[in-house]
């Protein structure tokens, strides 16, 4: 799998070489995902593989960086035969064709414990040009990509809490929750463009107060301006208080980024050019409170929509609150 | 922990960067560690930590790289309490001042099962010239650093199954095998002298024959050449049978290096320089057969030592065969 990058050596050696080219840096990312707490047992090797490689592409995408390369350590429990090993490995086969990345070296570990996989992924972007989370400034638009909440409410899906869904929307739910799509074609053009960059995936609102916290801003989101796809509308319909599940739950694997009011021509060239979508939702606001950022959520009618404790529990993480509802 | 690194922002982005110095280019390596596979999971964690660094340090040196930085993936129970990770921490600490490296990216999951610990390790060196498994060639001498067999002697002392063991050796045989000392000092300087170099991790003789394997040469190994420490020694004299658990036993994160006969003198001025003794134990041979690699160890009469299958047995790993005895 690593024939292709001279500096993984074939996976023959203890190492591998890297470089980026002149002007380049090299920016990296480790993300882990364990079965059972991150994707249900009983997903197909597939996409396991890939869930575990997309969730760090879209961190590498989010910070505007091309990724190049990855490193892996499979942890293992003797229950895996090499039917899932083989399933697995063409899971990464897709994705390394797919993103144009490469394998460059791993480790293999048994475990008395879960299916648990590490990958650090290597990506590369002009020298001090990454989207930071700290660039945000007041009058700054909130922009996302994509559409919200899918993810959140294909896992409630998955786990038999949505009822009256067409199977196509179900299906194009479920797909969300199981395989991200980072948004590496749209990364490298938010570089010069984006004041700040997060992507999506403890929830929306969450990591719009992680960017806010790291930038000293508040923000102000449109609960109507959020993107949903038809399926999400199809569940809120049904089920006004979902909204708050598109909202605030997590995997969506969005990039969430902020830009100044002139940005949004070139933010709609971008969208063009990576034929993903990049919606307006909110704007930055200056900071109230000294160590604290605050992110309001209005109704069509300017109302604080008070997010409840439970909208911001996610699958594996501890409960997140944005700020008092208003 | 990440504040001297200015690519790492603090561990507040998503991402860290890091470019190698010009001329050099990033040397890349990951491995893991799980609890009861790879260390008694009652281990304190500062040597937990410590050796999870380590070991991928251990590798980088081998290569002849400069360690950098490094990126972690903790994986922990619920029963991991705040005091372990504060000691985890500690050792972190203790190693990023000792080896000059700093953490610049990480993730911290839950799982069910056992601590698991993932470090990616960067470092780095000048372009092309790591030095690689494949670059031994027939008349090369083959040398090791520091003594063989303590840490596998030292996971005997800490099953119980050493006796008449006084307590210093024993001392000193456990710490072997609970903290590795990789030669982070030694690496550089053999670079333009080793002509193939791997970290002896697996076992002496299974490490020589994975460089024997990519080399495509054979090798021959006198026993009564491999440095041992007074304790072994001491091991050995009441247990001759335990010679082969020091030839073939793991963890002993020394560097197996192989070079001309003509560069014994700049490696005698590498290790006065490292302060690491440096040791010829053998040579390697052209090989015999296309597609085998074959290592003999010698005893003092010159016969072939035939070392059982146990012998090969590894920590957590598959048995491993060396070769015919001869």
């Amino acid at each position: 799998m690593a024939r292709a990058f001279p500096g993984a050596y074939g996976l023959l050696d203890d190492a591998a070489v890297i470089g980026p080219v002149p002007g380049n840096e090299l920016v990296v990312k480790t993300d882990t995902i364990v079965a059972s707490v991150d994707f249900p047992p009983e997903t197909a090797p597939d996409l396991v593989a890939r869930k575990a490689l997309r969730v760090n592409l879209s961190d590498l995408a989010a910070k505007g960086a091309l990724p190049r390369a990855y490193l892996l350590d499979l942890v293992l429990p003797a229950s895996v035969d090499e039917r899932w090993i083989a399933e697995f490995a063409s899971g990464l086969r897709h994705d390394q064709a797919e993103y144009g990345i490469h394998l460059i070296g791993g480790d293999l570990s048994s475990t008395p414990g879960p299916v648990t996989i590490a990958v650090c992924a290597l990506g590369e972007a002009p020298i001090g040009s990454i989207v930071r989370r700290g660039g945000a400034r007041p009058d700054d638009i909130i922009f996302v990509t994509g559409s919200i909440g899918d993810a959140a409410l294909g896992l409630d899906a998955l786990r038999g809490a949505l009822t009256g869904l067409d199977d196509d929307s179900r299906r194009f739910l479920l797909d969300r929750y199981r395989l991200p799509q980072p948004r590496v074609a749209l990364g490298p053009g938010l570089i010069g463009v984006a004041t700040a960059a997060i992507d999506v995936s403890d929830g929306l609102i969450a990591d719009l107060r992680h960017l806010c916290e790291v930038s000293r801003v508040d923000a102000i989101v449109e609960a109507r301006s959020v993107p949903l796809s038809p399926a999400a509308r199809q569940v809120i319909a049904a089920n006004p208080e979902r909204l708050a599940t598109a909202l605030t739950g997590g995997d969506d694997y969005e990039v969430l980024l902020t830009a100044p009011p002139d940005a949004a021509e070139r933010l709609g060239a971008l969208a063009r050019s990576a034929a993903t979508p990049i919606t307006p939702i909110g704007r930055i606001t200056r900071s109230l409170q000294q160590d604290a950022s605050r992110v309001l959520v209005l109704d069509p009618g300017g109302r604080a929509i008070p997010l409840s404790a439970e909208g911001w529990t996610h699958f594996g993480q501890r409960n997140r609150q944005a700020g008092p509802p208003g």
